[in-house]
């Protein structure tokens, strides 16, 4: 009686989805780069201006957490065609998000020196929990499927059965931190809409965004839709 | 060569989550009211206090698009032992999720009551757009789910095909709401801790108000993985 739809581990299927999130992945960089470089003055990772330490955390934790690791996710799908070895595809898949959580790393590494450097408390923001919460996940996910399915490897069978719990908890560690992305455009805009910079509240920054986040939240969405594959002809109706 | 796991729209499985689950939403409740009623002073739809107006909306949010939806997805397999009809829990399903939508509905009308009485401008944050269309597509899902598997109901062969679409698509609305709660949850706490009010960033209602909105999250996974079934005995290994 059961109705189904499928998470898939591995080749094949949702190839317009995958088409979707790469345009949606070089969009959200872009915005987010215009923002930072553009509206916030540029990136640092050592300035008298503070500010500049900070735009250096969105950049990186987008571009590690999101962009790439939704590259790394779709990895096995987007490279069929060009890379014809299925364990190129694999190391492809593990370093994309080897470098992405690098990226990730870096990122949180500027926002806690800019809060030092700028006297501001560390760890008390919901964005800020959740997002350590999801880059230890991130860590310990990718470490164990290191081991599971590199070096030294699991057996066969260990493997076949760690293959969909692998596919469906990386796809929620990925949930995550596209979801705490959203956290932290909301928290730094409401930041700087309130005194002392007052920003617009519909001004073109603002705009700006508020749209690099649902650009963020659409690519976090196309990534699960080519990820999932709807497949009910084998199933009883409701 | 796939290697699945499955999101299943019918009975069974999750068992254990199932039971985190309810857990999790009776605590989501208990804190959103104790926030709400202890913290923030109460709830009102009218009343010269207008935080008191704005109070009903996280509440009601809460309930109504996280609770009772978790609480509507969760049904089939919550009632499989104290309700033998299966056509009597599609109607506990279609029902439950009706009064969260309801329910959603006037938490929104109490926050754009609050907004015109307390002369605070509308839709410009992050978590109003997302708010906007969350509820939006929850209600065009409902109405479809509705037309295809209750009344006048589709073919067979379509709602056969519809069934793990109307599970993938109706648990993406769900992590958009659960995804948004967080949104709000931060979005209000930022603004009591500016000035005027200037709460303190790690005292008991700062704690209380992050660690419901972790509750809420933790249930939308325990939601997920209530609902995803992963069988990996038919699948070749990577």
């Amino acid at each position: 009686m059961a109705m189904k739809a499928v998470i898939k581990g591995g080749d094949g299927g949702g190839g317009c989805m995958v088409v979707v999130a790469h345009v949606l992945a070089v969009a959200a960089t872009a915005m987010v780069l215009v923002w930072c470089v553009h509206f916030r003055g540029g990136l640092a990772l050592r300035s008298h201006n503070k500010q500049l330490i900070f735009n250096t955390h969105p950049v990186l934790m987008v571009l590690g957490l999101v962009v790439l690791a939704a590259e790394a996710i779709l990895s096995y799908r987007s490279l069929s065609i060009i890379v014809s070895s299925r364990d190129a595809r694999k190391k492809v898949h593990l370093g994309l998000h080897a470098v992405g959580l690098a990226l990730g790393g870096v990122g949180i590494y500027a926002v806690f020196k800019y809060h030092a450097e700028a006297d501001i408390p560390n760890l008390y923001s919901l964005h800020s929990w959740i997002g350590i919460a999801t880059i230890s996940l991130y860590a310990l996910h990718w470490l164990l499927a290191f081991l599971t399915f590199f070096f030294p490897g699991a057996s066969h069978d260990t493997r076949r059965s760690a293959v969909p719990w692998h596919a469906l908890l990386g796809l929620l560690v990925f949930a995550l931190a596209v979801g705490n992305a959203q956290l932290g455009f909301l928290e730094k805009l409401t930041f700087l809409q309130a005194p002392p910079l007052r920003l617009s509240r519909y001004g073109a920054e603002a705009l700006l965004v508020n749209f690099t986040a649902l650009v963020v939240l659409l690519l976090g969405v196309a990534v699960v839709l080519a990820t999932a594959n709807v497949d009910s002809t084998k199933y009883t109706a409701m």
